[in-house]
Order: structure tokens, then C-alpha cells, then sequence
């Protein structure tokens, strides 16, 4: 559910870092009335995502530049594949090259490492969930990606939820406030559509938080049984989240605990770019 | 060489991004006067880059908080150390958080992964530099955070220098265009002060570029022997940059044919998050 | 919850629209060195609200002009009292004039409505709430005086809950979706966060909707029985707003029937302009 | 004289607010290739503005969505009339319905209540005009409605016109400035297209004031007697307006005096948003 | 009368066009903390203009730097004078040099040449206007420059008001339409405050636009003769205003006729750079 | 090489400028369905520039507005010539034409020089060159008209290239800092792809920049024989630019002594605009 206007903001922004005043190569070297086809072509296998940034970047650098699209976002490709042609004016295919790269390279990267994490839960009832440790100025589009690999999106923002972390508890205790009045004084402040999570890094802070009928719950750095006595203590009265190190290694039997979320920082901090080359077709 | 309009600009952005509206937690949790400070802890080995970037994320915030940095950018530190220290207001600290995280985890990665980079071709002539891998957005901040690691930068962007790379010459290949008249024509048309450099896959293009008298040339995926060649062949009278694949096993190698500048994509594009934490202090 | 930048940007868009060169009057009329002090008078009964507002439309014009504010936001007042001083350099107090009692008069306007409806539902459980008929551009000011009249704010925006209304579910219709799958896929879809609404138009769409285990219901335009019934079939399983042409002669009732939360268009899109005069106060 | 950039910045800024990052319920509930047809239905009497604001506010979400007006600005509707079709991409029809709604109803509430001031003083030579009370940010669009209401409008706003009001004169006064020396400065200051009113409170400052050759002079709060004199005074030197707490009640006998122009705060600021409603047709 | 936020404005885009990534020079070659004095030195006689814009063009640098004047605008100078000091971490002031050099002498040279203008005119009741023939970006500070050497302005822009000119009138000619009903027409339709001014290229033309009641006319390319006749046609029933090829040569016997305004294209179209050197002060 | 960007960002700050709520004479005069052809003249000799920015302030205003050129940037026309035709609906060409005008009187009367200063050294080996003395806004378009003269263009900016003038070597003198060392540092610190250049005053500097390894080396108002003495001196290891009160009358001795650049301050900050008129075309 990415909008288009998020897109142009995006490559707006890297075309005036890239480009501000022109692409000094192109316009000097390549004759104007030059034409070239290039293919998007996969030196690894992955999950595409990013197919609207891809043609967006080459199209917001010369409007006559078109793209088509071999793989919708969320399909999987092997090496050697073709993903995308772009065709049109050779300048603006030059131009926007390394743009629409190093889009597509970091979203493929992202949907690719959440995709091994889908596929570890499978037949779970744990969704894969992102963070807000995405990169600045990029989280819709990795919040995207992160979809187009089959995972879930967390809170969008911090206006979006109410999310108490470990960080806020440890100020309200030095601040001496009682933890199950002040989540119920936020319930009766919020709008009722605004969703409120709370987090929790032991067993016994649960009954405090339960008392104040929050909406989620999330269980920070539980080992499996701790989990599984949190999730039997909730009993169904709020969304269980499992959060902190979560590891390819350690997802499936986090998710066999029963949580419906697991949160999982890597997916955008730690995916690597994907290896994918544009190559220029010769007639 | 960062300058605080950079910053600035890239903080709103992400400031803009993370809370649109505010930060519905602390405003509704947190009581207004409450005050905290909090401690930026290395979890692992690195090198620090974003000090000004990490005080801004705070500040934008709430011009009230404080942070008082532990080391400067370049400065290496071990886990468990102390980097920095926030004060300030409850409210804005936690606002903050995540946002500063953010920006200076990847810019440690980044200095951390270059300082590896440039401890291997230490006592060489060559230096090691950047690329335009790099994430969109945030080309300045990561610019900055390869010279915290003792790198170099390339080009700046497409406006800053011509650089025929392959798909360039492919492009006039095509159109049936001589490559010396070619790159002559550019001498002739841009100013005195723009940089020219040309990329060559092969040993055997090297004539005609030379012929041009060009400022650099990059030789792009050379083994050793030919790159020792090029380097000959080209005596002194180009700047010679090495390039393609390089990692951290065969850097020193490369370094060691002499040539002056070796550019690594992955310094950015591959840099993985540092592990560093916020900690609230309990007075 | 009205944050500075959000007060910063009215202004701006304010000023630029009422002094786009400068106010020639005061600039030409004026001595360069004159101050002033003018009071802001409230001359009719009424319930205050924006004072950061206020203060903000004279700071933007001359940053030396000071505001001293007699009352706080939510606070009442009597015709002839006295809500705030200002005191600057007179140029700027003339020209922020027109500007601070434009957004003060609208706020207040919005703050005392809402306060009658709240005194109506007084010792009810129902909460009185704003709906997204405000003023394009002041959505943010307008829902900080619903606040400060003692109303509650719905979801922000479109981007910021799911709210199915009467025309999604005729588009469904149209389209032969059935109601309780397509909501399913919602809650399937979008993050554990979102708060889910639907608004039903009779009681027979109750069962469909309450299958798909939704969030909220929006019972819309209810009459008092069918609002019972409606209360008693969804048995706590949702929150239930009543909606449609609530007035202050209807909301008491309605508010007895039990509903939780009670949407008031008219909060925003009715409110007249209280009458505030700034008086220059002669020295 | 609403010039289109006018209505992209207004609709712009209300969609930014209104749909941050698109809107979810239509996103994830409404199948992307169902089109739909609503119609734009008055639910009251009225008189028609903002047809080019209507067609924009759904414009601006998806390019593809075509309005038909049945009605021009300025033409009347009765109860049941449709003023206006709209069809295109179900999910755009969805998104842009709100804003498309609030715009339209601010407009026509402030035509319609015009038009009743215009009907009360016809076949007299006075003018209906608006003041600078008008709503932050949509100034251009509430002139165009007064407009489209047979109102005219006065300054556009304190950069286009010299307007020395009772504020004004109390700091003059306070800093013992002869208010016709002073007007006479600006007359030898301002360009000469620029012009220049004055408000008085009593008729005995108007030597004062006609001594300095001004363009026009508002007659505040007078009584229709003093009007009377006021304007036999004036004797066509200036513009005469007549302002201060018009109402429907007392705007004929105030034009009957003979006053050119008649200023109507309330125009604006108490108009109340017009019902009309967006009705589905089902196929 | 030019607003800070226009200074602002001019000097912004004047900074990100010349030091988009910071003045690599000063970075690189100059060591952070040493400071600088430099003095602004005029190389010929002129007139002041400018000193807000200076001041801001090295505030905006670095907000550290500060200058002081020692001529206010409107002040004379000649070859050697000091017109101001500027002091400041010597990074800033290397930086903020050109661009404040550009704008002072920019200005200083129309200042300079107005005053020459209004000399010519000296005890006529002429004034000397500028006309809209400024530089695009910066007509607020080119008025402020004509004002600076005595001169008055013009209308600002195209919506500021009314001023039909001779492509205006063809046009009216070619579609067939009456001048007197059109100019009434606009009398009936633009606010009381707005300003009519026609331009005349004949005398014929007179009668057809005084029968329309205007403000202002422009008689266009008169000679001395018709210019007489037509202010005796005039006979004091609107402003008359001279325009067209006005030379220094010629602005005296054209404001000996008697009119009022003699508009000027060349004071900001065709005013050269003034020579002012900014001379670092060694200590 | 300007790009489309650099074009529509001026024409948008020039219509806000002149027109920011519309063309109150074309709006209130023109019927709506008039439309009208326009001629651009020329009134003297000179070269063309500026035809994609002729074009964008009417397309910018009336997107149905159509402009065909006679005349490619870099021809040269005579008095009477025309060089474009205009169009469209006539309330837009009315609109457009001052800005047009404004744009391409600058832009053609510095191609116009510039050709001057190119004509004198034809036949040498020296390019003419701009300089920062430029429009504060308008560099972009200032540096293409030079272009249109056969002018070449200098470094674009500060952040383009490294360049210590006098008052640098000044600070660096008072600082107590040895050039050469300086300038070796830049040459460590700085991409290999950035140019470096210095500007020394006397012969006796030449030593310390020539040790340094400079890429140009400017000699500031040397007289004919110290410019030969330098030159033979620098020997071919640097690019050499004379630069200083360069005029008509001493350019071509200057480039006969075998410089390689020389740069002309004139070009920009002295050219005036050229006489072109726009002429309605009456059907």
C-alpha cells in the first residue's frame, strides 16, 4: 500500500542529490537523439520488489523512458532472470541508472530476507512484522518491501500507535507514576481507534499491564518458556508480540510458542543490497 | 565536510517521517516536566561516525535537550562504551531516540566496515573510496561516515565530474561514435575545472582513451596482471582507479599494483547496522 | 496533543496569505520605534482554546512580541474578561491582529459548542467525539479545541484507522463482495495496530459484521430503539459510536442508551466565530 | 478570479492532511478496477461555488476521475438537485469524497448566505463585500464564494491596500502624531496605485481625514443618521463604506443611505457549511 | 519597505545555488577557528542599498558573523569610503563574500542610478517610478533599491492592479470589443481598493478612457507636445503617468509638462553592478 | 546544458513574483475564448538565448500555449528579425510576456557580449569564461547564455571545485600557514576528482602553488609581461586563466600571450539587456 505521490517524494529526493544540475556524462558524451534498451538482470536469487520506484526513477529523469515489467513485486527470480526492460532517450536511461539501483537493490534485498523469515513460520499463525528501525526518508518504501516479501507491517510512525517501551516504564518509575493508571489515563485520552501496545521485558510486569486493558502486549527478549507462560498468563486479552534478536536460526520455534507477532529488526536494518545489473541491450 | 544544512535537512525529514504528529506515547504517558538522561553504548566493536547528526536528531526535537559526545567521528570504540550522553526533557528524549539510533548506527556500520577497508591497504599509495551506491537520501551523511572510517569520496553525483562508465561507451559504440573524438569533444565543451575519468574493461581500450587526455581512468574488473599492466601502460599520466568486486581478502593485493585510488561499493551499500543502545539513566 | 510544527505551519500559511509583502499599513503609518500592549477581550460567554495559537501569530510576525495568557486552554470565560495581553514593537501587534483573533475565534467558536454537548452527556459513559468534517488545512487546531471543550478526538485521517462507511459497502455490494470475507482480508492485511470500523445503516448488517471480529461499530442514524438493540447484539465485543445528525437536544438521550463513543459533525463544521476583540490599551 | 494554482495548493495541503500515506480502507477494502458513479445531491437550498474545487479535490487523488457540473458557480439549486457527477476508480471516489465535501459545503454556505445580503439591498447602488475575517488558508477560495454569492470582495489583504483602521489611530494618537500629516506621508510613499481607507468611529474626524485626500473612508459603527451625515459630508470625495455588525436585518436601510460599499464580517466567519451529500448510484 | 522574510528568501536560494555541499575552498584550506575582518570598500561614487541583505548574506552562513554599517541605505559614498565591516570565523566570511557582493552592487548600482533620475527632476512634482522590468527572483529588493535612491515604486506584480496596455487594447480591438463598457466593466467587478490605470499610445484614444472613470493614465511615447496636451485633457481627473524610452537627457523636459509619474524601465534593467570590493582587514 | 529543472524552478519563482493571484487585467478585461498571436522582435542586433526559457514562462502560465522559435540559442538575429511566435489563449500570452521578456532580454545581452569577447580571440588557443558575478537565482541560466556566445563556462559554484583566492592566501598568511602545505593537504583530503585552483597576485607566488601540484593556476591582473613570465614559468603544468579587468580592448592581447582560460566578470554582472519586443499580431 504504497501511494504514488511517497514514490515521487522519494526519487524526487535522490534525483536532486544525483543530479542537480544535470548528468554532466550524459549530456556531454551521449548524442540527444541517442536511444538504448536496458534489462534489469538478476545476478542472485531473490524476491523483486520495487517495480513502481524502478520505473518512477527513470521516468521522473525524462518522461518518455518506459519500463516493462517481467515480475510483479512479491515474485521470485533466479539468476540470469530478466526483471524489467527500460527503453527510450540513451541520456535518461543512463541517468537514472544507479537511482533506480540502488532502489530496487535495497527493496529486493529487504523482501528477499523477509521472505526466509515468512517461510520459517509457515503453518504458524505468527505473522513476520517490520520495525521502525528502517532506513530515514525510506520506511514506506522498505515497509513495502517488507510486504512484498510476505511479511507484515508494525505502527507506522510514532503519531500512528501508542507503543510504551521499556525506555518510557523506566521513566514513569523514576517519576514515582503507578504503570496500570497511567495506560488506563492514556485509554481515556486517545481517540478509540488509537491502538495501544505495551511492552514488557519480565513475567511479573503482566498483571500491572493486563489490569490497564491494553490492545497488544509485547514480550521483549523472553526465552520460549517465559513466552509461553506470557501467552497462557494473556489468555487472548491482547495481541502477543515477541520481539528482540529474533534470528533465522530462532523464529520457528518462537512462532510454535503460539505469538501472533514477531517483530523482527533485521528485516530492514540488516538486509544486505541484492546484486542486480543493468544492462544495456545492443541493437 | 558535512554541513549543518545536510543535517538539518536530513533530521526533518526523518523527523517527518517518524512523527508527523507527534509522538502519541510520550504525550500521553510521560508527564511534561519529567526530565531524563540517557547514554549511547557501543554492544560491539566500531568506529564512531554521526556525533552532529546524532545531537541534531535530538534537537530538532526539542531545542532543550543536551548531548554531551565522548568521542569525536574517527574514534573507535569497544562494547560497552560510553559514546554519548542526552539530557533533556522526558518527552523529546524518547521522541528522539529511535530517529538518532537510526542515523548513527548506519553511520557507524559504514565508518566501521571502511576503516577495515583502509587498515588493509595501509603503507600503500592507494586510498580507498566510495561510490554512488549509496542509500538515497542520505548520500552526504554516508560520504561523511566513509571519511570517519579514513576513506576518501568519489564524485559527489553526476553534476560533479564526467565519468564514462561502460554503458556510456556501449551507448557509442552503438551510435558509431569514436571514443578519443568522443571524449575529446567533452574536454573541448565543459569547464577547465571538471574532472574527466573513463572506465575500460580492457587493456586494449586504453590507447584510445589515453589519446584523449583524460584525467582518470578506471580500470573496471582487472585481474592483477592485467591491472599492473594498465598501470604501466598508463605511466603517470591518469590518475588510475581500480574497481569491481573488490573485498576485504583482496584489497591489499589490488593495492599493492600501485594503483592511487581503489572505490568500494560495499563500503556503503553492504555496511551492516552497529549494534549501539540507548540507556536511560535511573537517577 | 497539538504539536508546535503543526501550529508553526497554520501560521505560516496564515501569514503568507495575509501579509505576503508586508503589511503596508503599519509599515508606512507606524513609527518604526512605537509599541503597544493590547488585551484580548472575550465579549460573549465561552469556552478558550488556542493560546499557543494566539501567541504564535504575533511571534512569527515579530519574534520581540510577548504574549501573557490570562487563561488556559479548556478554561471559561465571561463577557468583559480578560483572556490574554500582548506587548511588542506596534507595527507587529497590528499586523498579527487580524491573523491570531481569526484562529482564536474559530477555536474558541469549536471549544464552547463541544462543551455543550459534553455538559449534556455529563455522568454518561459516552464520550463526544469530532469527525473528519473540518476545515481543510486546520484539521489539527480544530481538533485540539474539541479537546479543550472536553470532547474526544476520532482517528485522524484516512491513513490513520480503517473506517468501512456507507459507500465502501454499496462499492462491495455493487462489486458482489460479500461484507464479512472482504473484512476478514482487512484484518489479514493490515497491521495488528489498525483499529478496524464499520458503519451499518440496520440492524440486520450487525451479523455480518460482527463475524469479521471488528474493532468498532458505527451505528449510523439509529433511532433510540434500534440503538438499544443494536448495543445489545454486539455485546462488548466492539466499541459502538452512534452518528447522524446528533444534536445538543438529542445527544442526552442518545447518550443513555449506553453507547460508548457519540461523532458531532457539527463540532467543527457548525461552529460560528466567537466574538474576541483585541483592544489597544493607551498608555 | 480563482486562479488554478490557488486550488492545487488548497486541495494539495487538505489531502496531505487528510490521506498522509493514502487511504486504508479504500486501499485494502475495495477491489483496484471497480469503478463508481456518485452524485453530488443538494439537501437543502442554495446557491452554487466551488465546482472547480470539487473537481480538483478528486483530480488531485487519481487523474483518471471525471466530474460533470450541472450547475455553474453563482446558479441556485433547490433541495434534491443534482449539482454535480462524478465518476471514475472506486478507490479514488472513496478518497477524495471528504475533502470534495468540505470544500463545497464551506463555499456554497458562504454563497448562499451572500446572496441573501445581495438580494436585500438591490436597486440600491450599494455593494456586498467581504472583509479579511475569513478562515487561515482558504481566503482565495471564501472570496470566490462570496463572489459567486453576487458579493464583491474588498483588499485581498494588508500587502494590497493602505487601510488605517482604530487600532491604527489609538497608537498614532498614543505617540502624538497628527493623523492628516501622517496621511499625507503615505500619499507621498506608496506607489500611486496603491489605495489608501481610513476608518473613523465619528463623524468629527472626518476633516481630518478628508483634508488628506484619501481613497476611501470607512464609516464604523455609525447610526443611520450619522451615516446620513457622513456621507453628505464625504460628498464623493472618497468611497464610502458603511461596516460593523451588518445584519440581514439592518443591511437595506444602511445601503438606502446612499454608502457605496457595505462590508459583511459575517460573510465569512458565520457562514455555516452548507448540507449536500455524495450519493452512490448503483448500476 | 522590503520584510525580512524576503531577505530571507533572496539569500537562500542566492546560498544553495552557491554552496549547495558547502564552499569546499574555506572547508578544506582554512582552519576552523580563525576569525576574520573585512571591510566593505566602494571603488566609485554611488548610492547605498542593500545593507539587511549584506548583513544576511553572511548570518545565513554562519549566524556567528556579525557586520556593522556605516552608511544606512540611501546614504552617498565615494571611491575609498568604507561602507561596513564584517568580522567573524573566517570560514563564513570567505564564504558569504560573492553572494553578498553580488547582491550590494546589484543594488547599490540602481540605487545609484535612480538617484541621478531624481536629481534630473528635482523640484517638479514628478516622481520616478520603476517598472516591472526587474530580474526575476528579485523585485522586492530592486524596488527597495529604486526607493534607496529616491525613487518610488509601481505597481508590484500583475495582481497588485489593473493597468491595461497597449497588447491589452489589441486584443480588445481584434475581438471586436468597446474600450469604455470593458475598463467600466472591470470598475464593476475589481474591489473598490484595486487601481485602474490605462496605457494611451495616441490622444485620440483619451476620450474613450476618461468616459470610463480611471485612476491613472499612461501616456506612452508622447512627445513634449501631445504629453502637454493630454494632461490638459486629463485636466486632473486621473494621475498621469509618462513612460517610454525615458533617458537622463530627456527626464527633465518631460517632467517640466506638469505630469506626475515618469516610469523608468531602464533603472533596473539596464543599472550596471557597482564596483565595491570586500578587503580582508590583517590583523 | 541546462535541464528542464533548473528552467521551471526560475519561471515558478518569477510567476509567483509577478503574478501570485493572477493577472488581474487580463482576467477582468480579456474574454476568456480570445486567443492571440504574438511575435517576439528584435529592435537591434545580437545573439539568441534563452528560447526553452522563452517557451516555459508561457507554457508555466497556460499550459496550451504554443511557442515555435526561429531562432536556436547561439544564432544571431538583426533589427526587425523575428525570432518566435506565440500562440494561445490571450489571457496567458498577456500574462506570460513580462517574464518572458524579462528572461531573454538578460539571457540574450550576455550572449551578445560574450560573442563580442569570443569574436576578439578568435584564432587563439584562450576560451573566455564566466565567472560567480552572476544573478544571485539566475546562474544556471546566466552560465547557459554565455554559452550561446561561445563563451565556455567557469566552475559552477563552491561546493564545484577547490579555488583559494586572495583572501584566502590572506587568512592563511595571518594564520601563520605555510601555502604549499596547505595546499598538499587539500590535495590529501578532497576527491581525486575534484580540480584545484589558485590565484596568486605576484610572480613570486608561483614557486610555492607550482610545489603544491595545483590543477590551474589564475595570475589576478598581471600585466602583459608578467603574464608571459608566468606562463613560461607554470610551463605547461597547470592550466593557466588570466583574469582581472579583462575588456574588449585588452582581451586579445591577453589571449595572444597564451593563456589558456581567461575569465570575464563582465559577461554577467555588466551586461545589459537587450532590446526585444513582443508584438501582438492582429489577425
Amino acid at each position: 500500500m504504497l501511494i504514488p505521490q511517497e514514490i515521487t517524494r522519494a526519487v524526487t529526493i535522490a534525483l536532486e542529490e544525483d543530479a542537480p544540475w544535470g548528468d554532466l556524462t550524459a549530456m556531454s558524451l551521449i548524442p540527444e537523439d541517442a536511444t538504448a534498451t536496458a534489462e534489469l538482470i538478476a545476478r542472485e536469487l531473490g524476491v523483486f520488489s520495487g517495480g513502481a520506484v524502478f520505473d518512477a526513477s527513470f521516468k521522473q529523469v525524462d518522461a518518455r523512458i518506459a519500463t516493462s515489467l517481467d515480475l510483479a513485486d512479491g515474485e521470485r527470480f533466479e539468476p540470469g532472470d530478466r526483471i524489467a526492460t527500460v527503453t527510450g532517450p540513451a541520456r535518461g536511461v543512463l541517468t537514472g541508472e544507479r537511482i533506480a539501483l540502488n532502489f530496487v537493490q535495497r527493496m529486493c534485498g529487504i523482501a528477499t530476507l523477509t521472505s526466509k523469515y515468512v517461510a520459517e513460520v509457515s503453518d504458524t499463525s505468527a505473522r513476520i512484522v517490520d520495525t521502525r528501525k528502517t532506513t530515514p526518508g525510506l520506511r514506506a518504501l522498505e515497509r513495502h518491501a517488507v510486504s512484498s516479501g510476505g511479511g507484515h507491517n508494525h505502527r507506522r510512525n510514532l503519531s500512528d500507535a501508542v507503543m510504551a517501551k521499556d525506555n518510557h516504564l523506566a521513566v514513569l518509575l523514576a517519576s514515582g507514576i503507578d504503570l496500570t493508571s497511567a495506560l488506563r489515563r492514556i485509554r481515556d485520552t486517545v481517540p478509540h481507534t488509537t491502538h495501544i501496545e505495551v511492552e514488557v521485558d519480565r513475567l511479573d510486569q503482566l498483571d500491572a499491564v493486563l489490569a490497564a486493558n491494553v490492545d497488544s502486549i509485547m514480550l521483549d527478549n523472553f526465552n520460549l518458556d517465559d513466552l509461553r507462560a506470557g501467552i497462557e498468563k494473556i489468555a487472548g486479552r491482547a495481541v502477543v508480540e515477541a520481539s528482540g534478536g529474533v534470528t533465522l536460526e530462532t523464529v520457528r520455534e518462537i512462532a510454535e510458542t503460539g505469538v501472533d507477532v514477531i517483530s523482527v529488526g533485521a528485516l530492514t536494518h540488516s538486509a544486505r543490497a541484492l546484486d542486480l545489473g543493468l544492462d544495456m541491450r545492443i541493437a
